[in-house]
């Protein structure tokens, strides 16, 4: 196998990492009194072995992990640094390989293991007994290493020379998809992965919405805040035929995707000029900003931090259409971003876990006028022990092109 | 809401075209003595309700389906024909709505549906018995209509267009990278969707390889037959930043997704000119391709084209390299497509269904050269009485750019 390692961005993570990350899931797995991870969900394989691999990843509750490889193994020995690496044909070959016969506590990947495959693993492991491993999972990723966050700021710095070129795209542009395109091409100059991943098993995400006037406050089935027409009802988000148009606002929220992790980011751009009406929604989500990036502090719980927040738009002129209007408002204010979209912590009135140094998400108050457009803010914060970092670095002002 | 049909490529999903479907699925459960199918998955959905939501499709084994539908119920209105469309708030509302207390035998889509899902749905509806759903699902889906065939062929041509661009692409880039951007801008601007949808649940794709000399022959973990390095082992698919060298062949392996289906199509090109090794090779594909797709019939077994065609193969000069080598190597020759890339039929030592009228699949025999690259040919074929017919028409040839 020809060493491939000077055509990619990235090389293998390093083993002290992986090392670190199933230190942090054991010591979950032991408080929970399980006996075991096991993984078979490409992002988590990735976050623990290094690797995408269509098998499975074993990690005891004490030792070290095992990896199981259909198909190639040469590849998953050359990317990942763990020690246990075996061939396997098929799933059902697993047992031969693991502790299969003792009777254990095993966690497993419930929100996405579909019903099928953990059929066959309870087939596979008859004296083993499989739990929700779900909470364990994000609350072992949630909190970034060092090595993690240095990727993420990459990606922030990549994202923002793409930012820094949409003013030029958009004088280019005719149509929403012809912007998109040049985004979308941009960023893969740039590194993109391409891929977009969010781990709610029936949510897609090409990039982000390129949103127009109305389309930004177009219903959406996709639980954010920005509405999407898109180019057909089979795939209901992203650019559409839309042509761009003076005086409406241009709502673009876009994800970096690099090296597996995603930063997230929105900013409002108007041709020509913007109705003093969307400027001052538009000031208004930057005081929002304000105020809740403000509070993205070490021990802060993030229920009461929407509380709070949400407390102020209550009182506020936007209270009908912030994050959106009528059944399309969403319930949250920000969201963990990682190697998934879609991670902890988030910013919702029922998440009750506190803030911790080293998580990272995603800040976006937006305001949606309906059939009118949309306009906002969007940021990727690192919650440090001092306060929020940003790694989405860019000016956030109103862009008039 | 403002109409948003100019934006769109396609409008909503004839009503008497989501009649067929439901009646061909209904006669399907009434087979199986099934009282029900619930509908969860996206592209299932788009499939019987011409809309993508969050909720659930219920069709029972007679009647009309119901569709109940989380956040924006407008949206879901608008695109789709089917009458008996309702709001939910949560999921756990479903059974309100639903025969929930009767006792039925329900099918569910047991290879995409996480486990912690049909748990949920186990307490929301008691006395309903969730049985696997997932072959009904592919074998009525298998069977092309009118309608989609249309779409996939317009889908084919438009993929056709961007092929003819290719070689010019070739000469302006540098990179595997530069060159698959490029490529995937002009399919976006020919109006494809971007993503591209696998049943599979830990598979992914984005668009498809753009693979050059070696890196064909990479080995990876996707169950296709050619190779990708990519640009991290994060997303270890797609292009990678090496460099297009003059005599290596460029497979290029690109999915046009389009109103939601997708057409699959593979060519060799080559920068001055390719050593006379890999043209034989690349001969040897045609012919083999010539095999199979003579075999493309209503009535033969999908197993039995699969090994008469390897029977060949076997007797030939490629048999070690055909189709990927060692581990590397995948088990069939052809795969349906349609709203999703992994669809039935499989043309497959073990998938022992016949062909059938308006059944869609990819055919690709390809070989490849370890640590030196990969030759083939894929186009996207339609199973009518007479035989195949061609989904993706453009030449086969060898292209030297």
């Amino acid at each position: 196998m020809r060493d491939a390692d000077g055509a990619m961005l990235f090389g293998p993570t390093p083993g002290e990492e992986l090392r670190a990350r199933r230190l942090r899931i054991q010591s979950l797995l032991q408080q929970a009194s399980l006996d075991g991870l096991l993984v078979l969900q490409p992002v988590d394989m990735f976050y623990w072995a290094g690797t995408v691999q269509i098998g499975a990843l074993f990690i005891p509750s004490a030792g070290e992990a095992e990896l199981l490889v259909q198909k190639n193994i040469d590849r998953a020995r050359k990317e990942s640094a763990l020690g246990a690496i075996r061939h396997i044909r098929s799933l059902s070959e697993m047992a031969e390989h693991l502790p299969a016969s003792r009777a254990s506590r095993i966690a497993v990947e419930m929100e996405v293991l579909p019903a099928a495959e953990l059929s066959r693993l309870k087939k596979y492991f008859p004296s083993w007994e499989f739990l929700d491993g779900e909470k364990l999972i994000r609350q072992a990723r949630q909190i970034k290493s060092p090595f993690e966050i240095d990727v993420m700021r990459e990606a922030g710095r990549r994202h923002a020379e793409v930012f820094a070129r949409i003013p030029e795209w958009i004088a280019d542009s005719t149509t929403e998809l012809e912007l998109s395109a040049r985004i979308e091409s941009g960023m893969r100059l740039r590194g993109h992965q391409g891929l977009i991943r969010l781990r709610r098993w029936n949510l897609e995400l090409y990039y982000g919405p390129v949103a127009s006037g109305p389309t930004a406050a177009y219903p959406s089935y996709f639980d954010g805040p920005v509405g999407t027409v898109g180019l057909s009802p089979a795939v209901p988000q992203g650019a559409s035929l839309r042509k761009l148009a003076p005086g409406e606002p241009l709502l673009i929220d876009l994800v970096f995707g690099y090296g597996g992790y995603h930063v997230d980011k929105s900013r409002t751009f108007a041709l020509g000029g913007l109705a003093r009406e969307f400027q001052e929604a538009f000031e208004y989500c930057l005081e929002l900003d304000r105020a809740i990036v403000s509070r993205l502090r070490p021990g802060r719980k993030c229920s009461e931090i929407y509380l709070e927040v949400m407390g102020l738009v209550e009182n506020g002129p936007y209270r009908e259409f912030f994050m959106g209007y009528g059944s399309n408002k969403v319930g949250f204010l920000g969201h963990g971003v990682g190697l998934e979209l879609d991670e902890w912590p988030v910013l919702a009135g029922r998440f009750e876990r506190v803030l911790e140094p080293g998580m990272t998400l995603a800040v976006e108050p937006k305001i949606f006028f309906p059939e009118r457009g949309g306009v906002g803010i969007e940021n990727t914060y690192l919650v440090t022990e001092d306060g929020a970092e940003r790694l989405t670095d860019f000016p956030d002002d109103l862009v008039i092109v």
